[in-house]
């Protein structure tokens, strides 16, 4: 399982610099994690055709964010939102 | 899709309760809900023949709860984790 092994070196690391509370578990929040996108892929394509699906997983990460990221942190959450949508941007277009 | 409808009608009332946070949206979460057990049940389908399901529902809570629940609730999340597993056995027990 490629993706949650990634995913939990990656939760490990941010644990590492706070980004992520401390009280985390990194293996059963990777699981955790793949498994909702890949019901939220499921879902978006059984009712959108995956036209909604950038909206829905940000939706989850409203969800998620506020109970897994420290206090203190917060403040970032709305910056973390707008990256993760200037990233697909950027990513259907090519480098200058 | 009766099960988010559903899930959407009891999100109101927690919200109505002060179970969870006003600042949620019912429709939203509601598919959220059901999309991340619908993944958390595959994920266990394919991991572990469904054998860790239990155990992996309760990690999703673990995580979602702090964040979609008002801090003067939290207190209450080790309770509500009890609750569910007393109610599966009920649940497998024809009453008195």
């Amino acid at each position: 399982m490629g993706w949650i092994d990634a995913c939990q070196a990656l939760t490990a690391d941010a644990i590492d610099e706070g980004d992520l509370l401390p009280s985390i578990d990194p293996p059963a929040f990777a699981r955790f994690v793949i498994a909702a996108f890949t019901g939220v892929r499921t879902v978006s394509q059984v009712l959108a055709d995956c036209g909604d699906l950038e909206r829905r997983v940000d939706e989850m990460w409203v969800l998620l964010l506020p109970g897994i990221m420290p206090a203190v942190r917060h403040q970032d959450i709305a910056r973390i939102r707008a990256a993760r949508a200037t990233a697909v941007v950027v990513g259907e277009q090519t480098p200058a």
